[in-house]
């Protein structure tokens, strides 16, 4: 973990984030159902951050390696269009690239947040890596930040906030949340749950 | 947070509660679905707090960002009606004036508890503004009273118990239980669950 | 609580379990589905407590506010047949004493498990009180035994084990665990999950 | 439990791993569904923790008393076929042995991890016995090893990671991790999830 000072300058330079999903915006849980198919339990104050996030004009990708249509509907009501999904990513790194090119970002642009093994690569390649306090050790020890707040339980949320905070940017307008005047194409009649 | 004094003299007037839904009568874990709905874990001992409420005549309502028809069903077996249940409240503070002038409160003889950014507006215009012990600073700064007991797990039956305890009216008569007594037109053979 | 030996007297009575389900066989939560029935979460230890206690021929029954089928089936693998399942039970006080006359039991050679208002009533007129350690003041001071574990973390399989032990018939052996030589009317090829 | 050295001895003959679900797996936890089935809550790391022995060669199988499709596949989303995965163990001894003979282990090449009543006769019976750090006191006194961490929280990579790290064997290639080079038969467009 660095210190506060290289920590608020690489948060500065921060224009987009990126996140695995189990472990980061849930607790690593699976409910597993007789189809196959894995259930994930996301948290609301975590939804809150990344709709902050959207709000104040930021880029947000998820690269995970699960693949379930239950993330794709939760992530599209967090300001996270479908296109910035990276579903059943194996081998992590690309997806990250793949992600800057696409709206033009410097990987030092831009803050991930991961716990586990397949997240290590992106974690060393961008500007602000970051994971939640019940992180693998490997992880930790790559991290710039680390949470105090574990995966699904709040990690998200601190560390959306830790880094807008630093830009002056942690807005919240309660008229403005509909997500009318908001930036990626969310219509206003679209169902936020 | 308020001293012992304040606190029982604004808990005198209340007659009404409102309730956020997310952190506050669940821990905040939001289950997502394959169809793009969210599911809620709710709470046996909270119910129970919000039973004993309807039972002794308070009105409550609910003011929630959230959508689910889950939360109408929960709601209703609680002594909630559908009509007093504002969900996809997105500026939540006109919402909690309509339940008011509806049925004649004053805003100082209504309790609301709630956890995250969207509460704050209500919270500094009700009587007994109250939060989970896991609220958000933002909002433990404009509370009156800070629960011991997290959402979901407690915070609600903590504060209805709060609350009717100073006005003598935490009653739980099991002879009158089934509701045939009760206020808000549940019907006699409702499948209370 | 009463002392080590006025409970081992109780516990060398009994001859049935009674048991509430939210806060007790659960940790109290209810997942709410959109069609209004609500799901409870089961634990696998407090499950092979049940079993013990039915292959050692003890009867069982279930006596509880809410109405769910999903309580009737995984009752049913713990060695509780569905005619001693009491749901929707408002005023639990003449359930319990139907259990008890159906059977000839004398209340004080049955042992009931509660946590909320709503069954301070048959604890106080049964044999064995007990509780989880999280239940509501109110019954804790009545009750003669509260368990160190919490509703759905264990706190059935430790009352049951407890008054088990005490009679020297808290046995296990795998060969007979299929339930041939069980009491309560399984069949051999039930499915037990 | 073993010291160090003992341990080390025993971890460096493991071929297979062999698990119980309930309490191992998972948290003990059972989502009980209106129609009688039962869904289990897995876990991202533990999940990680088997993929990781697969794709170093490592049989696995599941021994467990229950019965539910959603087990077979998530199990085999982990690199554990559906031909290894024993449901509705009763008497698990014969279904551990059965495991053994069909692969030629002996039954000391074989790590088992379980934490109930159920799982004594295959702890007492296989080389490295294991169990997470809330099973019952029965199943502490013969394990060899207990995890530090609970069961679904953990205790499976804990186990694994401890196995594989003591053979040198404990490697994760992001090139590799689509299972191409994997053993057991998973196809290489498996819905890895």
């Amino acid at each position: 973990m660095l210190d506060a000072n290289e920590l608020r300058e690489r948060a500065l330079k921060i224009k987009a984030f990126a996140y695995d999903i189990d472990g980061v915006f849930t607790d690593g849980s699976l409910l597993a159902l007789p189809d196959g198919d894995l259930l994930r339990v996301f948290n609301a104050k975590d939804g809150m951050g990344a709709r902050v996030a959207y709000l104040n004009g930021f880029k947000q990708a998820i690269i995970t390696g699960g693949v379930s249509k239950s993330v794709i509907h939760r992530c599209n009501t967090l300001g996270i269009p479908t296109e910035d999904i990276y579903m059943g990513s194996r081998n992590k790194l690309p997806d990250f690239f793949k992600f800057c090119e696409k709206y033009g970002f410097q990987p030092e642009e831009v803050c991930y947040v991961g716990d586990d093994l397949p997240d290590i690569s992106i974690l060393k390649s961008c500007g602000f890596a970051a994971c939640p306090a019940d992180a693998i050790e490997e992880v930790k020890e790559v991290c710039h930040y680390v949470s105090p707040n574990n995966g699904g339980r709040g990690c998200i949320r601190n560390i959306v906030e830790f880094v807008l905070k630093n830009q002056g940017k942690f807005i919240f307008d309660s008229e403005d949340y509909d997500g009318i005047k908001g930036g990626y194409g969310l219509a206003k009649d679209h169902p936020w749950k």
